[in-house]
């Protein structure tokens, strides 16, 4: 097969055409050297970047196609969901092997055009070139309105931690799919793996109202993305392991001999969000949003550590067993 | 070895800070979900990402790893310089085997570190991983003043196609470095490949003078890249061979059997600047801007096909010759 560079960007451009009138915010799209952006007055610009790399974030034979397009960019987007922000456009660096630019790509091409209207993400650019290793990298940029984007640093003593949904789901999903032989991606966990929502409307009612001291996506599992929240803000944190939204009991956990709060405490890719919220706020705070429910699953402390509490108030250390590319296996 | 994926993003920031106060454009950069960037009010964002990536952009035994850190924000600052645009900072997103993250680290940032410096363009956030090959992506975020950004589509037949500097040295530089044992990178034409100058001063001055009725850089060699420029604007163009500025005797090239002509219409790697120019503008044009020769090589034609005419007149058809990852050889 040959297929030149030409060919394939105008392949991906017809795939992510929006339905709708392209976005006034791109003035200048693919075809161009850069894009052209027009910031709105009175907003911010975030700007966030993600690798999704065959062998580290996915698999070859495991992951369908349209789950790798959908993904990589559900998870830049999460980011932006983190900051309280709105997604405006996307940058599309992708490396394929000659034999993927034909099925693959179109599959692809199929899941990440449903995530870019889906979430009012539009393509504006990108770089595309052969390797023998699916890469792809992902930049969006989105905006929030001037001074009201919630960042890691500014969690304070006393203030209440809470998570959106449910932990852990993601990461039995991906048991399921190695486990499993054929479509395992028709299980609902797997989904949660395979298709993961940002929580973008959340994110942003939480900016809007001003709710949060503090925010971010979990992305590699909450012990590790708790303490860099934790780290970033200079304070500790106390968790109330009974609190901890997760799989209370699951026939499937328990055919793997998996222990719920573990995946719930150190799964990844649960792209849920992680915030904290000033006690005198707190009753501000819906049970749930849109259906999702909003958890306080312990407080912030002064001592930066982090500490367990177990349903008889024994305590002990939460190291970070999340996800760490740099380290060969997780705790 | 076993590092962190924080230590690695330490040891990055630390290699990446500015030597003088940090750009009051970026509010938060490495260390959150995303970074914030703080528009300027009468100004449009510039976006650009490339690819920089072992085995296709570079050798790991051939490329001195601060070449490697240089030419992948150069290559994108290129893309700013094509636009007219100023740059104000990037993203970088690395992926490096455990080898590779001590010394050759260290090597690369300090190349990395040279060109954020020289081109003012400050590091807001990234993503790292580890990955048997090297593979780096970088998103580079510039401004232009609204409506000033000069695009690839705005050619018109009549006007006249310039290049800036001479074409071919970094071909005949990637030839040096092939073909020598050891540091073959002190020759000039090796530092022309391995070091680009990204034409950012020329590029802005063009756009503020409005001069240039469209313009792109040259990465992947003159017959490639003009006939993008003519696809973008509806036209063709034919070339005066003779006036193509390239070097017109040289022993290496002798020596490796290399025709200077081929080197400079298809060669790869110049980030010289094309663009054109209306007739009535020409004499507004300087023969050179801060020691860059600005030659004209020829003009737009309605017809859209490229032409290249020698120095009897007789034309010939000019084929894209250039790179294209997706083709296997070269013209």
């Amino acid at each position: 097969m040959t297929v030149r560079e030409s060919e394939l960007i105008d392949k991906i451009t017809r795939a992510l055409r929006p339905r709708r009138t392209p976005s006034l915010d791109v003035r200048l799209g693919v075809g161009d050297d850069a894009a052209l952006f027009r910031p709105r007055a009175g907003r911010e610009i975030i700007l966030t970047c993600d690798w999704f790399l065959e062998g580290t974030h996915f698999l070859r034979e495991t992951h369908p196609p349209d789950s790798v397009g959908w993904k990589c960019l559900a998870r830049a987007l999460s980011d932006i969901a983190a900051m309280g922000g709105v997604p405006r456009c996307f940058l599309l660096s992708l490396a394929l092997p000659d034999t993927h630019t034909g099925r693959w790509l179109d599959e692809f091409l199929a899941g990440l055009g449903r995530a870019s209207r889906k979430f009012s993400c539009v393509l504006a650019g990108g770089d595309t070139t052969r390797r023998r290793e699916i890469s792809v990298n992902v930049t969006v940029v989105g905006d929030v309105e001037t001074g009201r984007a919630v960042t890691r640093s500014g969690a304070s003593p006393g203030e209440l931690i809470y998570v959106s949904g449910r932990l852990g789901d993601a990461e039995l999903g991906l048991e399921v799919l190695r486990r499993s032989r054929g479509p395992g991606h028709r299980n609902d966990f797997a989904a949660r793996h395979l298709y993961p929502e940002p929580r973008l409307a959340l994110g942003r009612w939480m900016a809007e109202k001003r709710l949060a001291s503090s925010m971010m996506d979990l992305s590699d599992g909450l012990s590790s993305d708790l303490l860099r929240l934790c780290a970033a803000s200079g304070v500790g944190a106390c968790l109330e392991r009974a609190t901890i939204p997760c799989l209370r009991t699951s026939d499937i956990a328990r055919k793997y001999g998996l222990d719920p709060w573990k995946l719930a405490l150190h799964g990844g890719d649960d792209y849920e969000l992680l915030f904290t919220v000033p006690l005198r706020k707190a009753r501000l705070l819906p049970p749930a949003f849109q259906g999702i429910p909003l958890t306080p699953i312990g407080k912030i402390t002064k001592q930066s550590k982090l500490v367990l509490r177990d349903e008889n108030g024994r305590e002990q250390p939460l190291a970070a067993g999340g996800w760490d590319p740099f380290r060969k296996t997780g705790a």
